[in-house]
């Protein structure tokens, strides 16, 4: 059979991927691994989410709020927490593992799944482990789950370096091949090794596997931070000449900015879908109350509904502008380092709480005395999201040549904007709290007509930076003609701005 | 402030985006769509799929199986599919429209997530709907959201056109742009005016309001299904010549294959998440029950719920293997077309069920009467998400010229494989369901068994094609030497291998 015609259809809008080498790599079964990480990049945004539906679950009437519902909520907050961190180490690692191994073939696609069905079994341990803390199979377990996917990282590691072709061409191309097995291969194994130790110690002085588990959980954050005051009082060190290239597969590469985005997206992505989850499962009236109670009257039964779908738009509305800002900010970033990562999975841990602030300010809406509580804890953790992603914005302001596009740095034309952008949640979270504290009585629907109102702010928030900067440049025109992107003084000036809103 | 000189970095791993042009247009505030795109695609997925929970929630206990129940599952059912439908039209709608729409600036931005909110409202309309069939006001809300997602639609073509730099380059370029306004604007506002007369309706004669929106709904695939019959009946008819560039946007344009894929991501990362999801709430025993029943010995407590860690482990690999053989096929597809994309809906829908059977699988597995009925519905679903994927290839190998990469069409290196791959799972749930029929009794745990088992026959499958095309090859090379890649006798050979596993 001979070779048909491909015809070239009239209009082909959005960009097919080059066919060439790629269908030559197709050919052979190698495969650009691009769509696997983002699939998994989707998998481990939701797994490390989807556990605060379970802390949302957990009913409460404010009657019996007793000492057993609320270690059950402790329990399942802390389930969370620790399942968000677990899984953000994991993704940091498998980040890096695939930052080293670029294309893939069957073999490495069907690891990459078992090392996925391990890490999603984590939280189940954690559940183990946060209900029965004196009973060590928990630890057992979870550090058995570290084993298996240190082993199946191990694996790919070790075929990837077997079939060199489907390595980073800088490493493939590499005189130190055997040298970077090696790296790796310690890096991958170190944590597993640690909880051999604590699996081991699990059986009969358990407290000890505890610390090793923390360790293990911590160790990454830890070392980069005090890597990074160190760098900050000694100044950078020289590494060794030989290891320049050697070790820049661990501590000082970026962050992959594509896959920075992927994660959060999926974070933002599941968050403002648990949402409509309870709206749909919760607050259809059931057919006999509606003839019982509102006389067959469906629109008297929706109404006392009222307030919780003001809480669902309002909701949805900070996740989805949130998720806004972190577009907007990570557009202007050209390169993400390490802190701010760290600072990116803080952001996204309170975000993902944010559905136990929908469901604390929705159920509490009849009860004056706790509505002002749950207001507050909804604009703490609305505070702390935006707040961080402040402070990814500030850290990268630190580096502003290598970690930001020239347009945002200081003096550039979006760098006020972007300043009052940012600096829009904290402010106006921070503004609500303070009023529930000055005021008597802060309505939950005040506060979702607030949050539903913000997208406007944001719409005028260019016109209002235009305005405010107008002047500023209409003197600088008159000193030093035509200078329009460089405009220095603007930096002082810009900081004021979200208080003009 | 002088312009601070950027340090190339040592070695940067995975890609920078090119900072050129993209910063220049930053600095407009104009963004490549890429990311928003992606995000809509994962909430779009998530909500498509997330129904499904209320499904897996309802509580059954086989004593008492009664009219209620089975009344409120299926509801939950309607409620799952209808969902599933409106948003894969939904999807569809954005992704032609942002094929029109190639850049966007932050108003774009901001109107995408307000489409978003009322899309992610529709499920609550379905609720009332489905629970209320007799009370015109759930179709009227429904109504309300198709025509406040048509009218967003509507302000983001309007908007877009009125700064062209926004369009695709082919269209801010095209003498036409008035026509092409129009003529979206039509599409886009079609089903928002059906549903604006449906809500009339529902206020005095509601059936005629269900008659309509069940046109908006199907009207796509009805009109897609008549002209593919028309076509092949008739064959293709040359559209009349000026129009040609005209309505490329509207039929007969290719999807955008970046993002089918997106969107099947999503809907196989929620579906694997939401399985642990049930784990973690339902699976942790009860410390009291642990002191009274099993006397303080969490292993016998957990021993206990052992059917489920092995219908957990068998479903996340079928679901895992399901969207390998999914990556498998789109890896070989260059372009997506209508009918593809169609049979791929229908495939995901199936894999969105995959929960339930997990559920099924993991509730009844005490009950050997209930058994077998439950392995068989898990069969089914599986049968018919992987038929449909089969379905997708064999669409794609009719026009394998347009939609396939050389290697995979008939004769190429890799047609045999792709085929046997695909074929697997349809054959393997066939003979599991055939066996539930013939055995009196097919437990579930050899059902889970055989799920997990499945890895290693696609990983021993290239193995044994390659093995039954040796012989072929060897006789090819006595005959004719050094054709490697254009065996065409290898074809006939192909369908026989799936059986041979």
């Amino acid at each position: 059979m001979s070779e048909p015609q491909s015809p070239e259809p009239a209009l082909i809008i959005q960009g097919d991927s080059p066919t060439g080498t790629r269908d030559e790599d197709a050919a052979d079964g190698i495969q650009h691994s691009h769509r696997m990480l983002s699939f998994s990049d989707a998998l481990l945004s939701i797994i490390a989410t989807v556990m605060i539906l379970p802390v949302t679950h957990t009913e409460i009437s404010p009657e019996q709020f007793d000492k057993s519902i609320q270690k059950l909520l402790a329990t399942r907050i802390a389930v969370y927490l620790m399942t968000f961190l677990i899984v953000t180490v994991a993704w940091a690692a498998h980040t890096r593992l695939f930052q080293v191994v670029g294309k893939i073939d069957d073999t490495l696609a069907l690891l990459n799944l078992a090392c996925m069905m391990t890490i999603t079994f984590l939280p189940f341990t954690f559940s183990l482990m946060v209900t029965f803390p004196e009973v060590p199979l928990g630890i057992f377990l979870f550090c058995m789950c570290v084993i298996a996917i240190g082993a199946v990282q191990a694996l790919v590691v070790v075929y990837a370096f077997h079939f060199p072709h489907l390595l980073h061409p800088q490493i493939e191309h590499s005189a130190h091949r055997g040298l970077y097995r090696q790296h790796i291969l310690g890096i991958v194994l170190r944590g597993p090794a640690l909880c051999f130790v604590a699996a081991g110690f699990s059986l009969f002085f358990y407290p000890l596997s505890y610390l090793l588990m923390a360790t293990v959980i911590f160790l990454p954050y830890v070392s980069k931070a005090s890597s990074w005051c160190k760098g900050r009082l000694v100044g950078p060190q020289e590494p060794p000449a030989h290891s320049v290239e050697f070790f820049t597969f661990d501590l000082h590469e970026p962050l992959s900015k594509e896959r920075v985005e992927a994660f959060s997206d999926g974070v933002y992505a599941i968050v403002a879908t648990l949402l409509i989850l309870d709206i749909c499962e919760d607050n259809v009236p059931d057919s006999k109350d509606v003839k019982e109670k509102f006389h067959g009257s469906l629109v008297a039964a929706l109404s006392e509904y009222g307030p919780h779908f003001l809480a669902y738009f309002g909701s949805f509305a900070t996740v989805g502008l949130l998720w806004f800002a972190h577009h907007s900010l990570f557009l202007h970033i050209r390169k993400a380092t390490q802190s701010m990562g760290l600072l990116n999975t803080l952001s996204l841990a309170f975000v993902g709480g944010l559905p136990l602030a929908y469901q604390q300010t929705s159920a509490f809406a009849q009860q004056p005395q706790q509505e002002l509580e749950s207001v507050r804890v909804s604009c703490a953790i609305i505070f702390f999201a935006s707040i961080f992603q402040f402070a990814i914005w500030t850290t990268a302001l630190l580096h502003e040549g290598e970690t930001l596009q020239p347009s945002a740095r200081f003096g550039g034309r979006e760098h006020a904007f972007m300043f009052a952008k940012l600096a829009l949640y904290p402010c106006v979270s921070l503004l609500a709290f303070a009023s529930t504290c000055f005021l008597s009585r802060f309505s939950a629907a005040i506060f979702h007509l607030t949050q539903i109102a913000v997208p406007f702010a944001f719409l005028l928030l260019r016109l209002l930076v235009r305005l405010a900067l107008a002047p500023l440049h209409a003197l600088q025109g008159l000193s030093l003609p035509a200078h329009r992107s460089e405009g220095s003084e603007d930096d002082a000036r810009a900081p004021l701005l979200p208080s003009a809103y």
